[in-house]
């Protein structure tokens, strides 16, 4: 029997960054843990996830979600288990995903729950990974934007990371051929050992161009696009009849203000009937245990390969966006509270303060 | 009975211009009318087709089709009658239009033929217009890329051109509502009085920006883009989820030597999960039948409403494409060559030299 904590540590927005957030943007605060209200349970996270899409989230610019307050705790998605709860549809002991903070404890009615992780046999980190957003953002974006047909040539940026990997194996399991373009010898041999490219090709070599046109010499049929800068432009040159680019992110844009500029893509899409889409998971809400269910099966087989990497603990918090855009990370990016396991298990809700 | 000519007139690609050709880039001459093969018949145009595609036919960059050899007869759709045939499926007195080139006279072997024209109660410039190529684009391009749904909003530049004023018409029948972006007060009064926009903006007005942000208040679904220029740029930021945008021309850019920059689109796409597609029109050539049945059903209601601009005789020829990126035209514009209608009924094949 544990004693439920009556304190939280929390990472606080501390002021309002324009492009990349830094450590001095975030806070690590202690605050008071409140009772729990009937229809509410208490989640201890196990793993707080990192996300280039958290800079998004903390600027002001119109974006896709409103941004973080300044002074509130970091939005972000966790893991954890349930360690106390007056909520009829969860348990101590359930694992769980969701909308959980970057905080150690978080307090949910169950709306800031993405799912209950039904994969006991699998680590419990991989449903913020390979099992999570970063596995259906590659599973739906590849599949229902990519379309892709075998014999399709895919090109993937950030082709070592956690959705771009993804995006390359599963394209390698229908059918298809794939470059990957990374930066760094160690990420393009990582795509090539790994997971499993035909070709990997590293975008800070100066004979990039080169490489990239003798990899893509029969043309580019999908593209997937986490960058959004210069890669892109070195890509859609190469593009086939009827190509379909995926837009998925804009890791290579620091800011948006002042709105950067790039060559005209329309005279590529133009000439080649092709299309190019942004693609937002929140869309496929609806369908995520679908894609999550095939995911698992084939990592459990093997044919889908991940890579993890750690920041351990809470303080590790503040710097981690700054290094996931500094490229510090090889796999997910994950900040790592406990083991996630037994935690909580047996709690009585009779200890609640 | 009419004697067969000898002589043909024809206006030769002259030299290679870079960007928009100029009069100078053509040249009409006189030569030799070949006689007929067997499989091959004569066809006297009416009607010479100038379309803004035809800076891209004869420039030497890579486009989606080969370039027009200097010397050589200028490409171009035309519309016209059958005079003299040795071939089963043509005989005289047939309209006919396809690629038959700017010149008095065209020999087929039916392979540079588009269509037999099947409309005998409507005019045969109609062929080259409303119920050709620019009819059938603004079909295809609206309903297959755009897929209109009623009460969407509808933005179209180079609205009371050819391509866009179909293309704001045919919308206008799907329930949508539709703003038309075009350049001075007369075009501005045509597409509202004859084209039935909703709403028509002025781009070439000092406050174009803000006429258009009130014209769009409650967001673009789909639009429609013949510029790929300032116009796209200011209509961008205003698509709303899931937006459509249709890249069907690029009329705004002079050349892509150097290739031009401006504004990226990839966050606009992403952040309204929003697709960019370009058409090409000769990707549904297997259903031009299908569109030019019912837009000859619309032209003969008066749904569908067009204007026609024509040029007198083929000296004027040489200059027509650079008046048409001068924006000197008010409607589809056409060289008119003979009245189309009669013409070489009743010729005899043994008056052929």
């Amino acid at each position: 029997m544990t004693h439920l904590p009556h304190t939280n540590a929390q990472v606080i927005l501390k002021s309002r960054p324009h492009g990349i957030p830094q450590s001095e943007h975030f806070e690590v605060v202690e605050s008071a843990l409140p009772a729990l209200d009937a229809g509410q349970f208490l989640v201890r996270n196990a793993f707080l996830s990192v996300e280039p899409a958290m800079r998004g989230w903390v600027n002001a610019a119109a974006n896709y979600s409103d941004p973080v307050a300044v002074g509130s705790v970091m939005r972000g998605f966790a893991a954890g288990v349930v360690v106390a709860s007056r909520h009829e549809a969860y348990a101590p002991g359930d694992q769980v995903m969701g909308m959980l903070g970057w905080q150690h404890y978080a307090v949910s009615d169950g709306s800031t729950i993405r799912r209950k992780v039904l994969e006991p046999d699998l680590p419990l980190s991989l449903s913020l990974g390979i099992l999570g957003i970063n596995g259906v953002t590659a599973y739906f974006a590849l599949t229902e934007l990519g379309e892709p047909r075998a014999g399709n040539t895919v090109v993937v940026s950030t082709a070592a990371g956690s959705v771009g990997s993804a995006v390359g194996q599963i394209a390698k399991i229908a059918g298809c051929r794939t470059v990957g373009i990374t930066g760094g010898a160690a990420k393009q041999r990582l795509c090539l050992d790994e997971f499993g490219y035909d070709e990997a090709v590293d975008y800070q070599r100066a004979d990039f161009t080169q490489a990239l046109a003798k990899a893509c010499a029969g043309g580019v049929d999908i593209y997937y696009d986490n960058t959004s800068g210069p890669i892109s432009d070195a890509v859609l040159p190469h593009i086939n009849k009827g190509a379909r680019i995926i837009v998925c992110g804009t890791a290579a844009v620091p800011t948006w203000e002042p709105w950067p500029t790039g060559p005209r893509v329309e005279r590529h899409l133009l000439n080649k009937a092709a299309r190019m889409q942004g693609f937002l998971v929140w869309d496929y809400e609806h369908r995520y245990e679908e894609a999550i269910a095939r995911l698992a099966t084939w990592v459990r087989e093997g044919s889908v390969r991940y890579r993890e990497d750690f920041l351990e603990g809470i303080d590790s918090a503040p710097d981690a966006i700054a290094g996931l855009y500094r490229g510090d990370n090889l796999g997910k990016r994950l900040i790592r509270l406990s083991s996630g396991v037994d935690d909580g298990a047996g709690i009585s809700l009779s200890k609640t303060p």
